[in-house]
């Protein structure tokens, strides 16, 4: 078990866990020397430690899963669903949420400092996986002493996390709830992310990366790459309903490029707002990793290798009949391989309109669902 | 009827034509005093003139619909349908297609010289409306004096054109093939369209669209929109079962941002292709047409103005079961509303895996449908 050296509360009303000289090594064979990890708990560690959740987000989330988010003033992006008597009940739970390795909420990722060159990673940042944001994430587990997490749940880049956790690290989790991921990447998802990440990379205030060097942020293009991905999110259907062909504080179009149209109104502020708070380096980095997450190659030697005898894992598989994104048939292909391999697995396909985006959204067969599996499982464990 | 000063061939292996001083006025309220169309005819007109069909292009189509395209140096975009004993037979047919107005193959456009400044029109062309576009066609339709097409044809901004023909000019047509498009631009529609605008108009080159005056060109936004464009014209499946998880020309990934992914390469290429042969400019203002494309409002007008007691035409409206930019249901709207009218429409939906770029690929019962349509109309006609 590795520890940290230090653990300090962050300006950022958050913790940092920083490991020095560590050697941590990533899939692609290159190395991070220090490894930081900002992260948040809400509840209380049971003295057994048996009631420990991780949560984990997807591409632009962050720590701040609940509670206020001081870097947006906001709500926290999963509110509704951690908290006192909510789904994931922190009365019951302790919960511990982590921002990823490569994202930039403070944890090691792009723009934090490289400590070789002090100055940030930048472009020079190595590029990660799935996998190596487990690992991180196994280091604060340890540091916390924690041996076996109750449960791992995550959706979207968060499911890939959670399916991660379970191939590499079995011994350790009870439970997992996966929401809205696949066994890998599919060629559209990789298609608009590179989009996004063309139009990044094509702003020439990028700078190969290393736009932090010269105070510059490719403001325009992470725009444009939050546009492209708000539209993956949203259903055709609830798009619809939302928006239409309605008119943005006009009674008549404009016969010119504004907004005229209340979805372009609100596309242009998704993409104003999200520059505020996302680096795009992250950005790049992290879409990278969910293009490189394929177990649906390596079926055979997750059979062999992951899927352990010691994996008795109990599986929540859930997916959104609107979700485009990752659509059921994805989402089943995991159920079919659990079931094969005779695990334990809940699968439920959750009948809404709102897309891929249900998952962080008002719907109460999840609250319902999530709530139950995992207080039920609470109760067969004792 | 207006008729054309000169009628020139152009360079371009196309022919000009040219009206002057006509004060075209637009939806917009604007006009444009002197209006060219570049456009190209196949087989031969007959003597009463009854055997002519006007093709209507798609958002990046052109003239060239058949034979050599001069400025790609490849095939015409529906070169496997028009031609001799082809779908539209140019045995039988005199085919006309010309470049839509707004358009950059030769018709009044953005890139075209604006006769009051003599400098192209770039950001100060007017806002179009598929409404003014087809009124350009009937201009040239007068110049050629054909009295009554026998068809009107198009796909996707084809379609819209096709339909626009109906309402406005119902006793000027024969029969409709109405090709995969709708009765209004969907809220997704105008959310992509949006998208791609972002990338073009936040390109530093595009100067507020008067980058011709300065010789630059946006290219990164518009190969940025290009790409987006085309993720949207192909299906899921198609994408899978063409590109898949496939690597491009390596065996391991590279844990970078290169092209990792055949559909990554894909996608490059065809942006890169594209700024080639297109004008960022155009792709802004026939977007916005799109976007503004809008019968479902007008439903009730359409029927007390549009859809006359002269509206004789026959209608085929066809569309492809993986399209998801104008799916069945919103073609199907269009049946529905002309069942309700009392006219004379067939309807078939093509089960193809292609999705919306089905109508330019080879799909034999798209052929099969077209050609039998066509001939068979044209004997009852006798």
């Amino acid at each position: 078990m590795i520890e940290s050296n230090i653990i300090y509360n962050d300006k950022k009303d958050c913790q940092i866990i920083n490991f020095e000289n560590i050697n941590f090594k990533l899939v692609s064979g290159l190395s991070i020397q220090h490894l930081k990890i900002a992260f948040k708990t809400f509840g209380e560690l049971n003295a057994d430690k048996t009631n420990a959740i991780l949560i984990c987000h997807a591409l632009t989330g962050d720590q701040y899963v609940t509670g206020k988010n001081p870097i947006t003033n906001k709500d926290g992006w999963w509110s509704r669903m951690v908290g006192p008597n909510k789904p994931i009940d922190t009365n019951i739970f302790f919960v511990i949420s982590s921002n990823v390795l490569g994202g930039c909420a403070g944890s090691t990722g792009p723009k934090e400092r490289n400590p070789k060159t002090n100055k940030p990673y930048g472009g020079n940042f190595p590029s990660i996986t799935i996998k190596d944001m487990v690992k991180a994430q196994t280091y604060l587990i340890d540091s916390l002493k924690i041996k076996k997490l109750f449960s791992v749940i995550g959706g979207s880049m968060g499911a890939m996390q959670a399916l991660q956790w379970s191939i590499d690290y079995p011994e350790r989790i009870e439970t997992i709830i996966h929401i809205a991921g696949a066994l890998k990447h599919s060629t559209q998802n990789i298609a608009f992310n590179e989009v996004g990440r063309q139009a990044i990379m094509n702003d020439p205030l990028w700078l190969n990366g290393n736009y932090h060097l010269e105070n510059k942020v490719p403001e325009r293009g992470l725009s444009v790459a939050r546009m492209i991905g708000h539209i993956t999110y949203l259903s055709e259907d609830a798009m619809h309903r939302k928006f239409g062909r309605k008119l943005q504080s006009r009674d008549i179009i404009s016969f010119g490029f504004d907004a005229d149209f209340q979805i372009e109104s609100y596309l242009r502020y998704q993409g104003r707002s999200f520059v505020e708070r996302f680096d795009a380096n992250s950005y790049l980095y992290l879409t990278r990793a969910m293009d490189y997450f394929d177990h649906s190659d390596s079926y055979q030697k997750s059979i062999e290798f992951s899927y352990k005898p010691n994996n008795h894992i109990r599986y929540l598989i859930i997916s959104f009949t609107s979700d485009w994104l990752f659509p059921t048939n994805e989402n089943k292909t995991i159920v079919e391989t659990l079931n094969y391999l005779s695990k334990q697995v809940s699968f439920i396909e959750i009948e809404t309109d709102k897309g891929h985006d249900s998952f962080l959204l008002d719907e109460p067969e999840l609250d319902f669902v999530t709530k139950g599996f995992l207080e039920n499982n609470k109760v067969l464990d004792k």
